[in-house]
Protein backbone atom coordinates (compact mmCIF):
# COMPACT_ATOMS: atom_id res chain seq x y z
CA UNK A 1 0.00 0.00 0.00
CA UNK A 2 2.82 2.56 0.79
CA UNK A 3 4.00 2.13 -2.48
CA UNK A 4 0.61 2.98 -4.20
CA UNK A 5 1.29 6.09 -2.72
CA UNK A 6 4.13 7.46 -4.46
CA UNK A 7 2.23 8.03 -7.40
CA UNK A 8 0.98 11.11 -5.38
CA UNK A 9 4.59 12.43 -4.75
CA UNK A 10 5.81 14.90 -7.70
CA UNK A 11 9.50 15.06 -8.95
CA UNK A 12 10.43 18.82 -9.18
CA UNK A 13 13.82 18.98 -10.75
CA UNK A 14 16.21 21.64 -9.62
CA UNK A 15 14.67 23.20 -6.78
CA UNK A 16 15.40 24.42 -4.23
CA UNK A 17 18.68 24.45 -6.45
CA UNK A 18 20.18 23.38 -9.82
CA UNK A 19 20.78 19.53 -9.37
CA UNK A 20 18.60 18.88 -6.64
CA UNK A 21 15.34 16.66 -7.67
CA UNK A 22 12.65 17.83 -4.65
CA UNK A 23 9.78 15.55 -3.44
CA UNK A 24 6.86 17.81 -3.80
CA UNK A 25 4.18 15.80 -1.35
CA UNK A 26 1.29 18.59 -2.46
CA UNK A 27 -0.20 16.03 -4.67
CA UNK A 28 -0.89 13.38 -1.75
CA UNK A 29 -1.94 16.23 0.68
CA UNK A 30 -4.55 17.53 -1.90
CA UNK A 31 -6.18 14.04 -2.28
CA UNK A 32 -8.60 12.79 0.08
CA UNK A 33 -8.04 8.63 0.06
CA UNK A 34 -4.09 9.28 -0.14
CA UNK A 35 -3.99 11.86 2.55
CA UNK A 36 -6.19 9.86 5.60
CA UNK A 37 -4.33 6.64 4.11
CA UNK A 38 -0.99 8.59 4.73
CA UNK A 39 -2.23 9.36 8.17
CA UNK A 40 -3.64 6.18 9.10
CA UNK A 41 -0.26 4.37 7.92
CA UNK A 42 1.59 6.53 10.40
CA UNK A 43 -0.33 6.03 13.01
CA UNK A 44 -0.79 2.10 12.76
CA UNK A 45 2.12 0.54 14.21
CA UNK A 46 1.29 2.84 17.58
CA UNK A 47 -2.31 2.09 17.74
CA UNK A 48 -1.34 -0.76 20.49
CA UNK A 49 1.18 1.54 22.34
CA UNK A 50 -0.05 4.80 21.79
CA UNK A 51 2.13 7.61 22.48
CA UNK A 52 1.26 10.71 24.95
CA UNK A 53 2.48 13.57 22.91
CA UNK A 54 3.69 13.83 18.66
CA UNK A 55 5.80 16.42 18.01
CA UNK A 56 6.27 17.93 14.63
CA UNK A 57 8.94 20.44 13.54
CA UNK A 58 7.70 24.01 11.60
CA UNK A 59 6.69 24.17 8.92
CA UNK A 60 5.98 21.08 7.52
CA UNK A 61 6.12 18.61 10.08
CA UNK A 62 3.23 20.44 11.61
CA UNK A 63 0.79 18.72 8.36
CA UNK A 64 1.10 15.46 9.67
CA UNK A 65 2.04 16.03 13.13
CA UNK A 66 -1.66 17.58 14.36
CA UNK A 67 -3.20 15.07 12.68
CA UNK A 68 -1.56 12.02 13.69
CA UNK A 69 -1.78 12.93 17.37
CA UNK A 70 -5.55 13.62 16.89
CA UNK A 71 -5.68 10.03 15.47
CA UNK A 72 -3.80 8.13 18.14
CA UNK A 73 -5.58 10.34 20.83
CA UNK A 74 -2.18 11.94 21.96
CA UNK A 75 -1.48 16.01 22.38
CA UNK A 76 0.76 17.72 20.21
CA UNK A 77 4.04 19.61 20.52
CA UNK A 78 5.42 22.25 17.97
CA UNK A 79 8.98 22.63 18.00
CA UNK A 80 9.82 26.11 16.30
CA UNK A 81 12.07 28.13 14.91
CA UNK A 82 13.88 30.40 17.17
CA UNK A 83 11.90 33.58 18.36
CA UNK A 84 8.37 32.15 17.22
CA UNK A 85 6.84 30.21 20.98
CA UNK A 86 5.88 32.84 23.35
CA UNK A 87 6.69 31.11 26.51
CA UNK A 88 10.26 29.62 27.80
CA UNK A 89 11.91 27.55 25.51
CA UNK A 90 14.77 24.68 25.45
CA UNK A 91 16.90 25.37 22.45
CA UNK A 92 19.19 22.72 20.25
CA UNK A 93 21.03 23.73 17.04
CA UNK A 94 22.46 21.69 13.66
CA UNK A 95 24.64 22.08 11.55
CA UNK A 96 23.82 22.73 7.58
CA UNK A 97 25.57 22.96 4.75
CA UNK A 98 26.72 25.97 5.65
CA UNK A 99 26.30 27.42 8.97
CA UNK A 100 24.30 25.88 11.73
CA UNK A 101 20.28 26.48 12.77
CA UNK A 102 18.36 26.55 15.89
CA UNK A 103 15.28 24.85 17.08
CA UNK A 104 13.47 25.88 20.03
CA UNK A 105 10.90 23.95 22.56
CA UNK A 106 8.33 25.05 25.60
CA UNK A 107 10.25 24.21 28.71
CA UNK A 108 7.20 22.69 29.71
CA UNK A 109 6.29 20.98 26.86
CA UNK A 110 6.73 17.28 27.58
CA UNK A 111 6.33 15.76 30.90
CA UNK A 112 9.12 13.43 32.56
CA UNK A 113 8.60 10.06 31.43
CA UNK A 114 6.20 11.31 28.96
CA UNK A 115 6.25 8.46 25.79
CA UNK A 116 6.64 10.81 22.29
CA UNK A 117 6.33 9.91 18.87
CA UNK A 118 8.14 12.22 16.52
CA UNK A 119 6.47 13.05 13.18
CA UNK A 120 7.95 14.83 9.87
CA UNK A 121 7.16 14.67 6.48
CA UNK A 122 11.12 13.90 5.25
CA UNK A 123 13.83 12.31 6.18
CA UNK A 124 16.54 13.67 4.20
CA UNK A 125 19.80 14.09 6.01
CA UNK A 126 18.40 13.79 9.54
CA UNK A 127 20.23 17.10 11.22
CA UNK A 128 16.79 18.82 12.11
CA UNK A 129 14.87 15.59 13.63
CA UNK A 130 17.96 14.99 15.58
CA UNK A 131 18.24 18.12 17.06
CA UNK A 132 14.41 17.66 17.85
CA UNK A 133 15.12 14.26 19.40
CA UNK A 134 17.28 15.66 21.62
CA UNK A 135 15.15 18.49 22.91
CA UNK A 136 12.72 15.72 23.86
CA UNK A 137 15.07 13.67 25.71
CA UNK A 138 16.61 16.59 27.28
CA UNK A 139 12.87 17.05 28.94
CA UNK A 140 12.69 13.52 29.78
CA UNK A 141 10.83 12.48 27.19
CA UNK A 142 10.73 8.99 26.01
CA UNK A 143 10.86 8.28 22.29
CA UNK A 144 9.45 5.23 21.45
CA UNK A 145 9.25 5.90 17.56
CA UNK A 146 10.02 8.17 14.62
CA UNK A 147 8.09 8.25 12.04
CA UNK A 148 8.26 10.54 8.20
CA UNK A 149 5.93 10.12 5.08
CA UNK A 150 8.84 10.41 2.50
CA UNK A 151 12.58 8.62 3.75
CA UNK A 152 15.59 9.57 1.50
CA UNK A 153 17.32 6.35 2.21
CA UNK A 154 20.71 7.79 -0.17
CA UNK A 155 21.03 10.51 2.57
CA UNK A 156 21.80 7.83 5.03
CA UNK A 157 19.73 10.16 7.15
CA UNK A 158 18.80 7.24 10.02
CA UNK A 159 22.56 7.25 11.04
CA UNK A 160 22.13 10.22 12.19
CA UNK A 161 18.98 9.54 14.50
CA UNK A 162 20.53 6.61 16.23
CA UNK A 163 18.67 3.58 17.48
CA UNK A 164 15.41 4.69 17.65
CA UNK A 165 12.15 2.75 15.91
CA UNK A 166 12.62 4.89 12.67
CA UNK A 167 9.82 3.98 9.99
CA UNK A 168 8.91 5.75 6.79
CA UNK A 169 5.96 5.60 4.72
CA UNK A 170 7.89 5.92 1.28
CA UNK A 171 11.86 5.15 0.36
CA UNK A 172 14.08 6.39 -2.78
CA UNK A 173 16.91 4.52 -2.57
CA UNK B 1 -18.27 23.75 25.72
CA UNK B 2 -16.15 25.79 23.57
CA UNK B 3 -15.59 28.03 26.61
CA UNK B 4 -14.16 25.44 28.17
CA UNK B 5 -11.65 25.39 26.08
CA UNK B 6 -10.74 29.14 27.46
CA UNK B 7 -8.98 27.56 30.14
CA UNK B 8 -6.06 25.90 27.93
CA UNK B 9 -5.38 29.42 26.07
CA UNK B 10 -2.33 31.11 28.45
CA UNK B 11 -1.93 34.51 28.33
CA UNK B 12 1.69 35.70 27.85
CA UNK B 13 2.54 39.64 28.41
CA UNK B 14 5.00 41.65 26.24
CA UNK B 15 5.25 39.21 23.49
CA UNK B 16 5.84 39.50 20.86
CA UNK B 17 6.24 43.15 22.08
CA UNK B 18 5.96 45.28 24.76
CA UNK B 19 2.24 45.56 25.39
CA UNK B 20 0.72 43.00 23.52
CA UNK B 21 -0.45 39.90 25.21
CA UNK B 22 -0.07 36.61 23.17
CA UNK B 23 -2.60 33.76 23.44
CA UNK B 24 -0.53 31.03 23.96
CA UNK B 25 -2.48 28.04 22.05
CA UNK B 26 0.37 25.18 23.17
CA UNK B 27 -1.34 24.02 26.21
CA UNK B 28 -4.26 23.57 23.89
CA UNK B 29 -2.75 21.44 22.15
CA UNK B 30 -0.83 19.46 24.48
CA UNK B 31 -3.72 18.41 26.17
CA UNK B 32 -5.49 15.11 24.65
CA UNK B 33 -8.85 16.04 24.99
CA UNK B 34 -9.13 19.71 24.78
CA UNK B 35 -7.26 18.99 21.10
CA UNK B 36 -9.55 16.36 19.94
CA UNK B 37 -12.60 18.54 21.40
CA UNK B 38 -11.64 21.53 19.50
CA UNK B 39 -10.81 19.73 15.50
CA UNK B 40 -14.28 18.24 16.27
CA UNK B 41 -16.15 21.80 17.05
CA UNK B 42 -13.85 23.23 14.20
CA UNK B 43 -15.61 20.42 11.38
CA UNK B 44 -18.90 20.24 13.36
CA UNK B 45 -20.58 23.08 11.01
CA UNK B 46 -19.13 21.46 7.80
CA UNK B 47 -20.07 17.23 8.48
CA UNK B 48 -23.02 18.02 6.30
CA UNK B 49 -21.92 19.64 3.64
CA UNK B 50 -18.36 18.72 3.24
CA UNK B 51 -15.21 21.19 1.94
CA UNK B 52 -13.31 19.43 -0.78
CA UNK B 53 -10.04 20.83 0.47
CA UNK B 54 -9.40 22.59 3.60
CA UNK B 55 -6.51 25.29 3.37
CA UNK B 56 -4.26 26.20 5.81
CA UNK B 57 -1.39 29.10 5.94
CA UNK B 58 2.31 28.24 7.09
CA UNK B 59 2.81 27.99 9.67
CA UNK B 60 0.46 27.61 12.79
CA UNK B 61 -2.68 27.31 9.94
CA UNK B 62 -1.04 23.34 9.13
CA UNK B 63 -1.89 22.17 12.83
CA UNK B 64 -5.29 22.37 12.34
CA UNK B 65 -5.77 22.50 8.39
CA UNK B 66 -4.65 19.06 8.23
CA UNK B 67 -6.54 17.39 11.28
CA UNK B 68 -9.98 19.16 9.74
CA UNK B 69 -9.21 17.92 6.65
CA UNK B 70 -9.02 14.44 7.62
CA UNK B 71 -11.56 14.59 10.02
CA UNK B 72 -13.69 15.88 7.35
CA UNK B 73 -12.41 13.47 4.52
CA UNK B 74 -10.77 16.70 2.57
CA UNK B 75 -7.49 17.14 0.87
CA UNK B 76 -5.15 19.97 2.46
CA UNK B 77 -3.70 22.84 0.49
CA UNK B 78 -0.53 24.49 2.32
CA UNK B 79 -0.37 28.28 1.81
CA UNK B 80 3.19 28.93 2.46
CA UNK B 81 5.83 31.73 2.60
CA UNK B 82 7.33 32.68 -0.74
CA UNK B 83 10.20 30.57 -2.67
CA UNK B 84 8.52 27.60 -0.12
CA UNK B 85 6.48 25.72 -2.66
CA UNK B 86 8.07 24.00 -5.46
CA UNK B 87 5.69 23.84 -7.99
CA UNK B 88 4.07 26.66 -10.23
CA UNK B 89 2.49 29.16 -8.00
CA UNK B 90 0.26 32.41 -7.39
CA UNK B 91 0.74 34.76 -4.76
CA UNK B 92 -0.94 37.59 -3.03
CA UNK B 93 0.15 40.24 -1.14
CA UNK B 94 -1.28 42.56 2.27
CA UNK B 95 -0.23 44.83 4.26
CA UNK B 96 1.36 44.87 7.79
CA UNK B 97 1.66 47.70 10.40
CA UNK B 98 5.12 48.21 8.46
CA UNK B 99 5.59 46.93 4.95
CA UNK B 100 3.74 44.64 3.18
CA UNK B 101 3.86 40.56 3.58
CA UNK B 102 3.56 38.01 0.83
CA UNK B 103 1.67 34.22 0.53
CA UNK B 104 2.03 31.79 -2.36
CA UNK B 105 -0.33 28.65 -3.32
CA UNK B 106 0.40 26.20 -5.99
CA UNK B 107 -1.60 26.98 -9.14
CA UNK B 108 -2.72 23.34 -9.14
CA UNK B 109 -3.71 23.59 -5.59
CA UNK B 110 -7.97 24.13 -6.09
CA UNK B 111 -10.00 22.90 -9.43
CA UNK B 112 -12.70 25.11 -9.87
CA UNK B 113 -15.62 25.29 -8.34
CA UNK B 114 -14.78 22.78 -5.66
CA UNK B 115 -16.08 23.46 -2.23
CA UNK B 116 -13.02 25.07 -0.04
CA UNK B 117 -12.50 25.58 4.10
CA UNK B 118 -10.32 27.99 5.13
CA UNK B 119 -9.12 27.39 9.02
CA UNK B 120 -5.93 28.74 11.02
CA UNK B 121 -5.76 29.39 14.95
CA UNK B 122 -5.81 32.98 15.00
CA UNK B 123 -8.13 35.63 14.01
CA UNK B 124 -6.15 39.05 14.44
CA UNK B 125 -6.66 41.87 11.74
CA UNK B 126 -7.00 39.01 9.32
CA UNK B 127 -4.69 40.48 6.88
CA UNK B 128 -3.03 37.07 5.74
CA UNK B 129 -6.67 34.93 5.85
CA UNK B 130 -7.98 37.77 3.52
CA UNK B 131 -5.09 37.12 1.25
CA UNK B 132 -5.36 33.37 1.57
CA UNK B 133 -9.05 33.78 0.36
CA UNK B 134 -8.19 35.79 -2.60
CA UNK B 135 -5.80 33.17 -3.85
CA UNK B 136 -8.60 30.61 -3.25
CA UNK B 137 -11.25 32.88 -5.41
CA UNK B 138 -8.72 33.03 -8.01
CA UNK B 139 -8.40 29.74 -8.93
CA UNK B 140 -12.07 29.48 -8.77
CA UNK B 141 -12.77 28.31 -5.55
CA UNK B 142 -16.24 28.46 -3.55
CA UNK B 143 -14.89 28.94 -0.01
CA UNK B 144 -17.61 27.79 2.48
CA UNK B 145 -16.34 28.61 5.64
CA UNK B 146 -13.66 30.46 7.32
CA UNK B 147 -12.62 28.83 10.78
CA UNK B 148 -10.45 29.82 13.32
CA UNK B 149 -9.50 28.52 16.86
CA UNK B 150 -9.40 32.13 18.49
CA UNK B 151 -10.79 35.50 17.33
CA UNK B 152 -9.74 38.60 18.78
CA UNK B 153 -12.93 40.46 18.12
CA UNK B 154 -11.51 43.65 19.20
CA UNK B 155 -9.32 43.87 16.16
CA UNK B 156 -12.09 43.81 13.98
CA UNK B 157 -10.85 41.22 11.19
CA UNK B 158 -13.92 40.07 10.62
CA UNK B 159 -14.54 43.22 8.76
CA UNK B 160 -11.39 42.68 6.43
CA UNK B 161 -12.27 38.83 5.34
CA UNK B 162 -16.10 40.27 4.29
CA UNK B 163 -19.09 38.18 3.68
CA UNK B 164 -18.29 34.60 4.26
CA UNK B 165 -19.03 32.08 7.39
CA UNK B 166 -16.39 32.98 9.90
CA UNK B 167 -16.97 31.31 12.80
CA UNK B 168 -14.66 30.62 16.08
CA UNK B 169 -14.29 28.73 18.63
CA UNK B 170 -13.05 31.04 21.03
CA UNK B 171 -13.55 34.80 21.58
CA UNK B 172 -11.75 37.88 23.45
CA UNK B 173 -13.91 40.59 23.08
Amino acid sequence: MPEMLKKFIRDIPDFPKKGIVFKDITPLLNDTTALKRSVYLLCEPYLHNRPDVVVGVEARGFIFGCAVACELGAGFVPIRKPGKLPYETASASYDLEYGTDTIEMHVDAIKKGANVLMVDDLLATGGTMAAACELVRNQGGNIIGVSFLVELAFLNGREKLGDYDIRSLITYD
